[in-house]
């Protein structure tokens, strides 16, 4: 039976701050760290193993995947990075704190960006603080300049049908680091959420989410491995 | 023009107490983590820049790799791990101390272990406290009971051969880490030392190793990064 693993990175310094950061690249903090390497422990200590381990091309997702790799004594295994996992890009929002966000463009437009599932935020102005034109990592790709919870759904599953979904087929145990957003993107592919549902599940941070699935890939079960 | 940079790993546990370490897995020290960063940091301040990584499949190698492309903000590039580039397998030597090996085995057995090319230790008991066999890691790999140096050579060579020649030849920056006589073995391919030098050659824990090399990989010159 394929078996699929998928954490969200460990807190980072600007969930703590409650910052919109999308693709900008923050660490993750001491609890992050901590909480990666407990997720390690965890699965360890439940007797989860993988096979091959998947993650975005960004720093708080990678270094948990390797905090709990670690933890579990399996840093030997090899990892596919990829763009395609990457965080929500939220464009003009990237850096803004919750308030600073109310602030500019008022409570009701916030919840508008917050909660719909297909209207993305105001595009990342050219040049600005967190442009990423000249990032060499995203050489090659048309960086959004903003994304919906939707537009992020349209570049994840295509990664997965390509890439991940063969990997389970053919017999391999997966572990996927990610962010909120591709992660949802996963869970409402995977266990067929509604447009209007997806935007409201929270994934916790540095929490192991175990999916069962069938030879096709359908879920069977779905729950954080905290709780069994 | 190719550009090839190897590093060793950062100080280990057994370096320090001077234990043959072989393909036991043995963490990096906080002054190896400590190598390990500021390689990372020396590299990218001085300009140097990578398109692809290699590493074997031993934890002091690869936390010696991630540590260093975090300091150059790099820990994004691909990485590919492999048994080929492992510490070269001390057998039944594995875990013994300079002074433990001396009282065994004798003062000038223990040099001919040390000096010869192509002298393996005594094999690796089955079912000792070093044992690998069982390590899922290696599933799929015959497991050598001891190596020489020449037998280390013989499993680098094809891997250097069959991927990172081609990598660097097709215009990749290539960064490397690994273990003392798996960078041997690549030193003697690449600067052409004969057999009776290779092994009296030392590389320090930490220290990145450039080669300026021509299209065909010939080595134009090798020299330590910090000396530049």
């Amino acid at each position: 039976m394929p078996q699929l693993v998928l954490i969200r990175h460990g807190q980072s310094a600007w969930n703590l701050e409650n910052r919109f950061t999308g693709w900008w690249d923050v660490d993750v903090t001491e609890q992050g760290a901590a909480e990666a390497r407990a997720a390690g422990e965890l699965m360890a200590a439940k007797g989860l193993d993988f096979d091959l381990t998947f993650t975005s091309l960004q720093l708080r997702a990678i270094k948990t995947l390797n905090l709990a790799l670690e933890a579990m004594g399996r840093l030997w295994l090899p990892t596919e990075k990829d763009w395609r996992l990457n965080e929500r890009h939220y464009g003009g929002l990237t850096g803004l704190n919750k308030a600073e966000t109310v602030a500019e463009h008022g409570e009701d437009q916030v919840k508008i960006w917050r909660r719909s599932f297909d209207v993305p935020p105001p595009a990342a102005a050219d040049g600005g603080a967190f442009d990423l034109t000249n990032d060499r990592r995203y050489a090659g790709i048309a960086i959004p300049k903003a994304e919906s919870l939707k537009d992020t759904i349209e570049r994840v599953l295509p990664y997965w049908n390509g890439r991940i979904a063969p990997a389970l087929k053919s017999g391999n145990r997966v572990l996927i680091s990610a962010h909120g957003n591709s992660l949802r993107a996963l869970v409402k592919h995977l266990s067929n959420i509604p447009d209007d549902e997806i935007t409201g599940l929270e994934i916790p941070t540095g929490q192991p989410i175990v999916y069962e699935l069938d030879d096709d890939l359908t879920a069977l079960d779905r729950y954080y491995l905290s709780e069994r």
